[in-house]
């Protein structure tokens, strides 16, 4: 396991390059939030606890280069700076969050800025601690679910490449085959960014864990043909009433629900948006592009022919069995209890 | 529309290479069983009702090849050819449907082989036209299930690429559209040989039909978001409980049933095997570098990491609208009702 994302001792934001996994292992390297901000654009960085520190860690590099000026200004700039990041990617919720998170900072300073880039840089490096911490609690609390000899199929990539390490709906696999149990995972190829095909089977192969990939269609053949046990998937928001996820999701769940197989969401708190329903989501489009040619390289669509794209799918949770949280297991009536104010 | 398959004047099956579209058209010219067989077997022709007719005229050129030998041999040697050419695609009904129907003529057939040949090509002939009528005959039955404006999503390629002409669930929309009505489609890209974005969007958008194409992942969402009327897909076997199809189409029709979207499969009648069920159909397992590499042209799984590639998906009875044969539209009790002897 290496680390998605780090704050390099240069004041340097570095990545892994997810776009080329998993055929070369590459790392980038930024001090412009702007490129930051193209990164988690373009999908270099991906997953939601991921870009939440990679959006923290953006405001910070838009700290320093702002710090030679006055207030009003700094601040102008740093609102600009956090509407840049915002606006990547629409539907991740604890990319606001990260973004809110550090704000609170910025904004609670009392005059000038020259030393606060100290104090937000340190806020995006305990956030990064804070998403192995929080990982590594739902990796125990999910470890409970799992029985020896399980298999789990898992939608997109929400391992350790989809935040700082360890994972979310990964997490649960690592911890429990760490208490000696057998488990192993199915990995949907997840169209059109293929982030299961390429991430969750280099991650998990990297580490020595079973995975076989299948197609996006074959979840439901596989689940009836009883070669599935488990389905645990991660989040990119949880509203009062849905889970949002990677387009896919919505369709695993409906097959797990219609064969029995318990559906488990792993969801870092920082994920939940409970005041929000279904409604109050825009669901990212995206472009065409990347249905028609795969990964830039293969075109499957003949020339002259649209396509739709949208990036993530609504899961309602009525076909949700639990939520895992860094605190612990919730079924979504539990959840709503705990954690809406 | 092109026919996907002929028997020329030279006695040659000539068929489309299906597996070159969208980016070349291309024709294939066989005189030998082997062949066809093999055709079948790498997809250069695909369709149930394309190969139930492919597996006729490979048929037919055995007949030709072994016409001088004496009876007793010719029959040993035909079985043979009858054999590899069933063996090409174990879960298509109607691949073993035709082959049946041109043994019936062969062994019927009284003393000496010389003429058979010609009854034979005769007989593949007429099954070539035969599937045109039943098509039409599909088109007009399921033109009356739509509504001017409806967007019809379909799953992998049922169309005039799967057929000899004018296809089974594309049938529909071509007669409502050749009846004056606004109908458009949503593709299903239907990995892993990427039939709907490669064949369905290249026969529609030949015929200037309205055609977008989605990842697979999408068709729940865009059911859930009310941009999709109806669900029209083809059927490589019916058997008393389910519908055969490739694989994903189980998906679909979750999402279709969760919706409340009626879903409707093109079923000629050659594709029912009423007298079988769930259990009495093996669902081929192909190559994983089906999964592995897309279109032999990109990896998309790391090395040394395993997939699985189910052929075909098995849709329960309970999740079908209606089935659409040459003879009318049925639910699944009636067409119980009509088929079962």
């Amino acid at each position: 396991m290496i680390p998605s994302i780090e704050w390099t001792a240069e004041n340097k934001v570095k990545m892994i390059d997810q776009t080329v996994l998993p055929h070369k292992l590459e790392f980038l390297e930024f001090d412009d939030f702007r490129a930051v901000a193209n990164s988690i654009k373009v999908m270099n960085i991906r997953g939601a606890p991921a870009i939440g520190v990679a959006a923290a860690m953006g405001m910070a590099l838009a700290t320093i280069e702002y710090k030679e000026l006055g207030k009003e200004n700094f601040l102008k700039k740093m609102e600009n700076a956090a509407n840049v990041i915002r606006m990547t990617r629409p539907t991740a919720s604890n990319l606001f969050w990260a973004v809110d998170r550090v704000w609170k900072i910025i904004v609670s300073f009392p005059d000038n800025p020259s030393n606060l880039s100290e104090l937000v840089i340190e806020e995006a490096k305990i956030m990064a601690q804070e998403d192995i911490n929080v990982n590594k609690n739902i990796g125990k609390n999910g470890a409970s679910l799992l029985k020896d000899g399980d298999v789990v199929l898992t939608h997109c990539n929400a391992g350790s490449l989809a935040t700082v390490q360890y994972g979310t709906a990964l997490a649960p696999v690592r911890a429990a085959i760490e208490a000696g149990k057998n488990i192993s995972v199915i990995a949907d190829e997840t169209r059109p960014r293929l982030q299961g095909a390429r991430l969750t089977a280099y991650e998990l192969h990297y580490d020595n864990i079973p995975v076989k990939v299948i197609s996006d269609t074959s979840s439901g053949l596989l689940m009836k043909l009883g070669k599935i046990d488990k389905v645990i998937v991660g989040t990119d928001r949880v509203t009062s009433d849905a889970v949002f996820n990677k387009i896919g999701t919505y369709l695993v769940a409906l097959a797990a629900y219609d064969n029995k197989i318990p559906f488990y969401v792993a969801a870092p708190t920082s994920t939940l948006s409970l005041h929000e329903t279904i409604k109050d989501v825009t669901i990212e489009q995206r472009d065409c592009s990347e249905v028609r040619n795969i990964l830039g390289k293969v075109q499957i669509v003949p020339d002259g022919v649209e396509c739709l794209n949208y990036a993530f799918d609504i899961t309602p949770f009525r076909l949700v069995t639990g939520v895992i949280t860094e605190d612990g297991v919730f079924t979504p009536e539990e959840l709503l209890k705990k954690y809406k104010a």
